[in-house]
């Protein structure tokens, strides 16, 4: 079977994800994993998805069970709109909406309006692995850019777009998780904010702001979106339903500059023609009825007393000479071990002698450093198994450096 | 904003669809549409899905609302490898299967697993538009076979496939949706799916088998799937739940080559990770609960009924010169006018003077031609309104070939 050149050429330097292989490893095993970034299902709001879902197929079926706008379903769009807005992300009469399959399909299809091969992209160090799955996929150069607790490290940035410039090569776009890192559960300072967008402006940037946590963030953080502080149309604003309300609904959305969502909604109708309309339907009700807001609240609970008994346990337990972020939202906190130590390779000694998984970092470098580094997620399991899967990795830690 | 070269070279050819501009005539205006293949909401078993919805929510809501395997829900893969086994789909040892995000996706990610630029891709003429859309997308060369009552012209197929090979080149796959055809309505008879898969065996082939309209035939019609009569493993058979369920749950598979299969999944990976973990739940239950079997024998009442009163309407009133298809399955039926007409150039006329709306043929000719043909869907309008449809567009008829 002869295979698409395009899919065997550009597949093949994405290895299998790391986070599967280990999956693997852990079926049939009382191992804890805190290596998936699943949410926490005592978040998703069931009963009243379960009624209002009822009520949209009973009184709103012949809509709701039937073909949709590629774009979006209309009213969903339009209550969207209004999400957004409320919640501080400036939606401008300029920009354009578009419902994806997930979020993931949103960058998928951005990728495809806007990545040419060999153009440059620059991604945080450590970065968000499926982004980077979609740039490879377009074949674009992935440039990382160093991030500490305040975030990408515009100046190092600012050092990047500098030395393309000497080359004679432009930087085409930023791709960033601003708020509430994945791996890192970091966010970007406004000092960092305006100076990205700053450079943005002077080097003439497009800025990919992929943002699927900050509506439970665990302390009251003074931050304004990327979208928001964008007056010149450089940034597309990535969003999804997973985490505020439930990830099976497979819905997420991008905001944007029109010509730029015209292009996505294009390429939509070759990829799946539209998303599905029971879901936009189901979300927009919870949006509307406040079950988004009341689940994002409950989301914040539910992580903030995981994230602070996963940190806490890191305190108490983790050797000295390691280092970890603490979170200030989303699911993950990102670990550095001592250099010298290899994540990835320890990793099978961890499941099978400690029962406990986590996911290496070096997958979330694209420059094939980061050997020493894991990630860890707090999302998903019972604060007591959380407790103690960080209790294994710690011993497991402290045996490894003895 | 410098657009993606991919998407700005690949999507040049495709024009914006004619179903979509005739939709933008018909705002706000008394036009019956012809045009659109919406499914009727009345097959919709509204009741039924809302309450396996709610009860799937609220007992199996930890799963069902949570991430899910890009190649699908385990259990629905289960059940649908059973269902579409029940139905003669035969699904061997060596087939895989994936879920997609309605069979449109299926067909790109079989695109993008296979079809390399140039490639030469066998469509019917006329073809189904959105799966042109997907192989121009991949840069595929595009040769027609003509259609007629019995399906595909394998005859003329031969003649296609011997020259290719007199010139050097190779013909690579065959798309075709051979039972109850979009835009036809027409089967492809079984002497003539034995001869196409003996072309397919000798000039070495894979055939897409595109089956959305076969579980709910009109009349009894002995056919066989070309999924079954392969032995070779040369057959990727797509289907939906679309029109046997809904379309609003967006869902469609894929079964074929575990080789295939596995590189589609490797692909739906980056594009949109899984399908919707809830549509897949309900089409699951509603299949084991025997209501897509239900559903599918109402729509063929419900859509023969139609079809009936269409064909009637055109025998009674249709002027000579024109000819139709009868359709034994499915949504439409095509019509040929007198050699010279344009149904193109006489749409404007026929929305603003009659009021009716059609889609002009042509754009199901890869090749340019079908000036003078067009597609007519009875799937959608009342009877009464589908019956006055068909007479306004026959007193339009009447007066242009008068």
């Amino acid at each position: 079977m002869e295979m698409g050149e395009l899919l065997a050429r550009r597949l093949s330097r994405i290895e299998a994800s790391d986070v599967r292989e280990i999956l693997k490893l852990t079926e049939g095993r009382q191992v804890i994993s805190l290596a998936g970034g699943l949410p926490d299902p005592r978040v998703f709001p069931r009963e009243e998805l379960a009624e209002i879902t009822r009520e949209i197929i009973e009184e709103k079926g012949e809509a709701a069970l039937q073909y949709s706008p590629t774009r979006g379903v209309t009213a969903f769009l339009e209550v969207l709109r209004g999400f957004l807005s409320q919640r501080g992300v400036r939606v401008s009469g300029d920009d354009g909406l578009l419902v994806a399959t997930g979020s993931q399909e949103a960058l998928f299809l951005a990728g495809l309006a806007l990545v040419n091969p060999g153009d440059i992209v620059v991604v945080e160090k450590p970065t968000y692995l499926a982004a980077v799955n979609v740039f490879r996929f377009f074949q674009a150069r992935l440039v990382p850019v160093r991030l500490d607790e305040e975030g990408m490290d515009t100046v190092e940035l600012e050092r990047v777009l500098r030395e393309a410039e000497e080359r004679g090569e432009r930087v085409k776009m930023v791709y960033t998780v601003p708020t509430a890192q994945n791996p890192s559960g970091v966010s970007m300072s406004m000092e960092r904010r305006r100076h990205l967008m700053e450079l943005a402006s002077a080097y003439d940037l497009l800025v990919i702001e992929d943002d699927p946590y900050s509506y439970f963030m665990f302390e009251e953080t003074d931050f304004t979106f990327l979208k928001t502080l964008d007056t010149e149309g450089r940034v597309l604003y990535l969003g999804t339903s997973s985490k505020i309300l439930t990830p099976g609904l497979r819905l997420g959305w991008a905001v944007g500059p029109e010509p730029i969502i015209a292009a996505m909604e294009t390429a939509k109708q070759t990829v799946d023609l539209h998303s599905s309309t029971l879901s936009q339907f189901i979300a927009m009700e919870a949006m509307k009825r406040g079950i988004v807001d009341r689940t994002a609240r409950r989301a914040r609970e539910i992580y903030r007393e995981k994230r602070d008994a996963m940190l806490e346990e890191m305190e108490a337990h983790f050797p000295r000479g390691i280092r970890w972020t603490r979170p200030v939202g989303g699911f993950f906190s990102f670990v550095y071990l001592p250099e010298g130590m290899d994540a990835k390779e320890m990793l099978p000694e961890a499941v099978e002698k400690y029962q406990v998984a986590y996911v290496p970092g070096y997958s979330f470098y694209v420059d094939g450093t980061g050997r020493n580094t894991m990630r860890l997620s707090f999302s998903f399991p019972p604060v007591d198994v959380l407790r103690e899967g960080v209790r294994r990795l710690a011993r497991f830690l402290q045996d490894k450096m003895k």
